[in-house]
């Protein structure tokens, strides 16, 4: 992959150390061009790899032809994903290149972590874990009585940390029967004691992301630990089938195994309780700049476990109007089968 | 357009009321389907339009195939800039459709607000417009000595009001010469007395969005009015010719006018002032569910105004590693000329 073109912005930021929201990332036969507008340039010139040109443009297409032309290359890989219909024909008009679609070819190249990238993203696990604790602390403080869009709101702030973070996506805080909707949007509900909460969050620390759902039952002594005692049998139930399911998958890490058979260790756990057609998303997801990355642990996926490989392991229930229990952690394949970040 | 495809979540939301980050919505001869993953079709049942039906998918892809093969048009718009090459690819792939490109065509058919829509936007701004207030009496209690980064985090915070609104667009937060980045991240850059406070920010009321800039002078009696003194004096010679180029553009408006006789407007006052070449952008952009709208205010518009446009009016100055000034204001366009939102 000698040639290629990007526009992800991690994608970008993996090949360049900067990235934006409106750029162009070229590689010829390793001369490298960062094409952006003049919002970013300042920024871009003080910040990117020195092996990279930053151009400033107030038409980043034509000025990417312009090198395309120039250099005169045989083939591009691009991704198909990144480039929608109307800036892929703009771009390619009329040039005599063949544009090879490689779909994640970016993420190809980054699903096995490098011993820094490990680093700092077991930095990033720990520091959303933290702010775990610190809304748990929140919620038995000063969470009766509260909306789930009040909450969500505390919780965005706390797992922000004043913006020594980022977010990795928007925060999932769910009551009881609105955590069957595995993204619900947070509502006017009130929390109570005697409810089930579902939190799904995480940060990103040097641009990679942590990752974690907790299902836990709101009381006095509230916290997101893994052992929850539920005021309802049902939940209880439900909650104990999740975290079996999780285990078993955890448990079926090792290098040399296939994706698949990870999500088939979880999937068989919840169907032979009877429960099989409520777990209606695939077990887990790559995780690293991006929130979701490769390899994709699904009952299809036949990428074989490597050693660095990082992805979640996020079994979940949903019994509409009723109840939704997930348990989500993020693991790293080692020698020994799964390391929980 | 009896037939088109849309994927563009303020497009689609524009159609039927509803809208998440993964759905197709399809309209063939007046017959509506939005369709969606397990994760969102249960909120999406609940919120949509009753005039469309609600599919829930495991590939949104196939299923929008099978209904165009079912009803079988001859044409099918869609827009070139909501399709990735990919998807595009995939879903037409020897379909006997001719699948038409119509850039921004949903952006088109909304470029005229319709009186509930310019009764939201007004709501929108008056929202935004206290939101900018009471960041200013946060700014003069507790400015002093807190960075860029933390005041961009205290200012969402306000924003976002404990949630009942969301963000137009993550707040622009910048001191003296990290204002001459046009859409610059936060630092750790100090605030001090003196200093220049440039805050680009909005928020979103029922979907629809507020835009607004001030550059401020920071001091004992801040405000975010648009009449400051600046302790520097060379703020004070910039500002006032920024504001004097958007008094221009704002009294340029009226029906029949065109949009690049606004744009030309603001940009005449600043480069007889000699700094035609340090204003980097457009002067506007319309302002609806999405915060980029039609029409556009640059020197090539030929689009003509008509009464229910609404766009911002934004000129700006940016010297680089000195400092930048940016004022913005939303308006209408009514019988009698700018309407300030």
């Amino acid at each position: 992959m000698k040639n290629y073109i990007l526009r992800g912005e991690n994608a970008v930021f993996f090949e360049c150390g900067y990235s934006c929201d409106n750029e162009i990332f070229i590689c010829l036969d390793g001369v490298k061009f960062f094409i952006t507008d003049a919002r970013y340039a300042t920024e871009a010139k003080e910040l990117i790899n020195a092996d990279v040109s930053v151009i400033c443009s107030n038409n980043l297409i034509k000025d990417a032809r312009a090198i395309l032309r120039r250099f005169a290359p045989k083939i591009v890989v691009f991704d198909p994903n990144d480039f929608s219909v109307s800036a892929f024909n703009a771009l390619t008009y009329r040039l005599r290149i063949h544009f090879l679609a490689k779909p994640d070819f970016s993420k190809q190249k980054r699903i096995i972590k490098s011993q820094s990238e490990l680093e700092i993203l077991k930095q990033a696990a720990k520091f959303g874990a933290s702010c775990f604790d610190e809304f748990a602390d929140f919620l038995r403080k000063n969470g009766e009585g509260k909306s789930e869009k009040e909450l969500h709101f505390y919780a965005t702030q706390i797992f922000k940390q004043k913006n020594a973070l980022n977010l990795s996506f928007e925060p999932i805080l769910a009551i009881n029967e609105n955590a069957a909707k595995a993204h619900a949007l947070p509502s006017d509900k009130i929390l109570r004691y005697g409810d089930l909460v579902l939190l799904d969050a995480g940060v990103k620390f040097k641009r990679y992301c942590s990752d974690r759902t907790r299902t836990a039952c709101f009381d006095e002594n509230f916290s997101f630990d893994k052992t929850q005692n539920f005021k309802d049998k049902k939940q209880q139930e439900i909650y104990n089938i999740v975290l079996n399911a999780q285990k078993a998958a955890i448990n079926a890490v090792k290098i040399g195994v296939k994706a698949k058979d990870i999500d088939n260790a979880a999937r068989e756990v919840i169907a032979k309780s009877g429960y099989g057609e409520f777990f209606i998303h695939s077990t887990g997801h790559g995780v690293g700049v991006d929130i979701h990355e490769l390899p994709n642990i699904n009952q299809k996926s036949e990428v074989v476990l490597e050693k660095g490989m990082v992805f979640s392991v996020e079994p979940g229930i949903y019994l509409p109007n009723e109840l939704g229990v997930r348990i989500e952690d993020v693991v790293v394949v080692g020698e020994n089968g799964a390391e929980i970040l």
